[in-house]
């Protein structure tokens, strides 16, 4: 229970940190879409460890293998199964884990919960899982261009950490910014201060946490379902279901709440003979649905529970003890979290995509 | 589809404001519960309009009907069916609604993705559909109550309105409070000022947004799962799909995004023979399930989009216009909110403590 | 639980015999789809007992009610809520069944579940809930053949009754026949003879079972999930979830398992430009997809189990005693399982048709 | 859609029949269950084909791998993903499938389905999909054993094949009978003419069908759901999920049809201070819910559609044509439907067991 996402584009994650390995069966893709191990390992590689001196030193090649559900280049309507090995295993570096709950981590939770735990390297709650939602979303979003709407991009990038914010401009900023640069910021010039900063806090033995903002721009207009399904409540659920992640806003979010109506009403108009909004503080969403302007909404996400300094924790004998973070870790998760926050914007819009195709027909789903 | 809410403790509202009436299924509630109208009339008086001098005049008796799924003063384990009649219609006070989309309101996105509407009232994205998960959450608490948790609470309150912030300590604040005062404040302070500013805006024939805290005390350890149904992306999923948010965070939130993993991590602790956490940052949950600490989030709600002002549109035919508000509205939805943002959180606790029972046995579930 | 159907055109059921009433919630049902209360009615008359000599003398009126989701007589893709009000209540007859339970009734499994029951007249195990489920079929109906299936028609038809067989053509059979008689026996020469076995059975205090055939016309290729949600799975399904039911087959059915492979397969051919099978004792289905050809299947429905004869039993306190049955009761559901069986066909369906729908678009669902 | 399988022990099957393997993922599964990849290969060698002179001589080792969800030798509460290689491919054995589609199978209907089908094998449509459930199932056999109902024992038998029917006393057949024979039939004397019937129509380049019967013993009271999920609706569904099959009857089946109540009715007595029925024409089952008597139940599976015999069909390019089987196919699957229709019948179990411990807590559940 819990594992399954999606109503029709229905992913199932699998797998723990230390283990067999990590993995994603997803039912409900479309038939008929191109797709080669390829088209997953861009992402994989864009969300694994390893890639820059601002990320955790664990090397996992993270390669993928497509098990079923394709054939001769693409997809048959049938689930797809993919696998990624765990390799890069240091079971020893967890040893004291078994003896001890790390604080503000899932060990005592789960052990609660379920009187038992895999304590090697997090187990299910580590961040490895992600690599299943990751590699279900490049599935996603070729479907999501290829049959329903060519020209949608999600655009997630990093606006804050800590304190250090990034000034972008959510209609402008682009792909090529965001991946050129290490952090995976919006704002150029914000680059260089912000891996000052972390790699200042990991030479502390310490973390920092920080926001990532989004932008889905072309978004085809009629996207969610009234009352529980609105799209920004599985936005939200999306993003909440992500490690590490504290709060999400859209559009006005937080700020929007400080305002009166007459201030915060998008007025519509009319423009190139569609129906457009002069501003966009409902962040592309209204009654729960796209109204076709730019979806724009923002993550946040605490510092790395993982600190290399000793801290009070119980034993799970419940005795008081303490503990130092050792293992290798990213003293702040926000370069990584930006492929992890795509991910599920992508696998969100899939579903309601092909929900919206179940209902109302092609074109009424932006097909 | 989208208008059901939980897997277990599963409800499914209907109704649209302007029609026969709105009401609710809940199909999955314990069977030998004591239920009666009473038990849900009580929370629907809470919820409805006409309460105060700061909500909106429209005055509904909004009185429930129990249809089925309960016998002799008790549930009976099958499906509880729910009416609440429609009766102060006015819809000649929407007649305008039936040619223009009102600014941030649903009006366009519904048209746009069913091809029909009901203009009346706002139809399905009407507020008053809320009426369905209030009366659902009222069993909900029941069987929190009875068989899982005796002495957990759940305490929603009014934390800010506009700029107007109410100071609150969430392990001190109590419901006679809250609900001592017409604007659900947690501060007592507080009240008059925020009395002041919901009338100012009304006056003005403008509106207001705020902010709504919740505290849940005395909940068991081991609630939400892991991945994806976490304990507090349900939660997120469930205050986005009330009308009028625009955020959700949980714990530190996006306070907490900008400080070290040295100021924001919870050491445990043994206190009274219990594991506990020496601060709460985390926000009652960690790695997606409960840890036994007060759950503390806070939801954002946006100014009520319809304004007593002329403001610029499009009509159906796709033309310019100018559309003012009519009709009786709230200024400040937030007094409202409160019962709503209590039953949503009762709607996700009762479910998780059902799966936990399933997945884990009575005594793991806190039975 | 349970008490929902549908993965797209998902329904929840409500309601016991005895209390405020029983009805529906149709959750997914397209937009725009004609509809008024007038085309629910039909079939729920087509259902409701008191029809003729054959059937129970209970009169109810079952009126149904449109309680939501439609506007100006068209469905507006909210959820539809349909109210039937019970009337013609005669508690007193069942009071002697709150202290014994009927053999081969739901009342002891019930009781043995849930500690609790409504154990007048049935409660939720009445065939009185499958009002719900015409009322939502009809609407079902409605849509296949608007969105999806022009000339899609279901005739189910009483193929049994004890040991009499009506000898049906299934290629030829007309509901006009069908119809046309009171037994809905699918062969004019069957039916003095059935409502002479049935007058027979009744005036003898006792009961008879009986078989419902059915066949599924102009079905679009292409409905039907791999592996688990097969179109037969689906169908086998609805129709065991009937009251009284006791089995079902589909195409060849158990007759098939005595034939080898080379009397049993279907020969392909080309016919007027389609891809056709020179036999059917696939039945219409082929690895769960339907393949163009008529979809025949046929179900088992048992002897009604009140019969006026005292029959051994326990009391509610466990001791043994004697029960005589009472009330009002069908001698042979099997006239009045002929809508019911349409119904659930229907409901399997029109889901299949909107599943194909979001995965595949338009044309490939039928459309 | 389609290849998940439960509501709270939720499996999702993948793979097809020639491609990198077969699997499946179990989500739902309860904490610290003693589980080894040994326990699940048992079931899956009783499966795999090569096992007797009776079955297909397609060698497939099928070796199970665990991939998560356990540790040191128990489960963990997270999902299980098992993965078993497919190796003995013989893809050239189905070259001509590649162009023509071969009669009663699925080939037809997957490509007008999803316009592309993996035609080695039979790809998804293939029972080698089963691996995925019997793996599934031999861990929702220790779930049942130990958590819920420990002498509960499920015996599906062989119980005809074509005209040759086992006589077979449900409430004495044992599993060392059925297993000691290569037809897996509960009637010893059966056997041999049976064998001989498999070897004269294989001989003959044809195929033969037949029947399963199943018997459960010792189940909880209590089990199945009102209205739709009953617990036959549930056990039908699994088992026309199977591939082959063409129908399903429970306790009187269809021979009940034929009978009047008062020979149908089951008697309630006291029995050793139970609620016993002192006949079981219910086959364990009213109202959708166990009685705690045997439930009994039949499966009807057609004859292999692969013969050795040109028949009439057509090709990928709808031209008429002919084809004869080629490959390595069993001439009648009886013998191994038997663990299929077990595993399907755990999985049913399991799922109402859980399904009815969150409704109603430990002791309601049998546990």
């Amino acid at each position: 229970m819990g594992s399954n996402f999606g109503q029709l584009f229905r992913i199932s994650t699998w797998g723990e940190s230390h283990g067999g390995g990590v993995g994603v069966v997803v039912d409900g893709c479309p038939p008929q879409i191109p797709l080669t191990e390829a088209d997953i390992q861009v992402d994989l590689d864009r969300r694994r460890p390893g890639q820059s001196e601002v990320t955790t030193p664990r090397n996992e090649a993270d390669q993928a293998e497509i098990l079923s559900g394709t054939f001769e280049g693409q997809t048959l309507g049938t689930p797809i199964g993919i696998l990624v090995r765990n390799k890069d295993h240091r079971p020893e570096a967890y040893s004291e884990m078994s003896e001890k709950f790390r604080p503000s981590h899932a060990d005592y939770t789960y052990q609660a919960k379920y009187g038992i735990r895999n304590w090697q390297g997090g187990g299910r709650s580590s961040a490895r899982e992600t690599i299943g939602r990751v590699a279900a979303a490049a599935i996603a979003k070729k479907v999501i261009n290829q049959c329903f709407a060519p020209d949608l991009e999600i655009l997630p990038f990093v606006e804050s950490i800590g304190t250090l914010k990034a000034e972008v401009d959510t209609s402008a900023v682009t792909r090529e910014v965001i991946e050129s640069n290490i952090v995976r910021s919006g704002d150029p010039d914000s680059v260089e201060p912000m891996i000052d900063l972390i790699k200042k806090v990991r030479a502390d033995g310490n973390s920092i946490g920080g926001t990532v903002g989004c932008v889905i721009r072309n978004v085809p207009v009629g996207l969610g379902m009234p009352v529980f399904d609105r799209l920004e409540a599985d936005l939200a659920k999306g993003m909440l279901s992500l490690p590490a992640t504290k709060g999400f806003e859209v559009g006005s979010g937080f700020a929007g709440t400080k305002m009166t109506g007459r201030e915060h009403n998008d007025a519509f108009r009319m423009m190139d003979g569609k129906v457009r909004t002069t501003s966009n503080r409902s962040g592309g969403v209204q009654g729960g649905i796209s109204n076709g302007e730019d979806i724009v909404f923002r993550v946040a996400f605490k510092p790395t529970a993982t600190i290399m300094t000793e801290q009070d924790t119980i034993s799970t004998g419940y005795q008081e003890t303490e503990l130092k973070g050792r293992g290798r870790h990213d003293a702040c998760v926000l370069p990584r979290a930006v492929p992890m926050v795509e991910s599920m914007a992508a696998l969100v819009l899939v579903d309601h995509m092909l929900r919206q195709r179940a209902l109302c027909g092609d074109s009424a789903a932006g097909g």
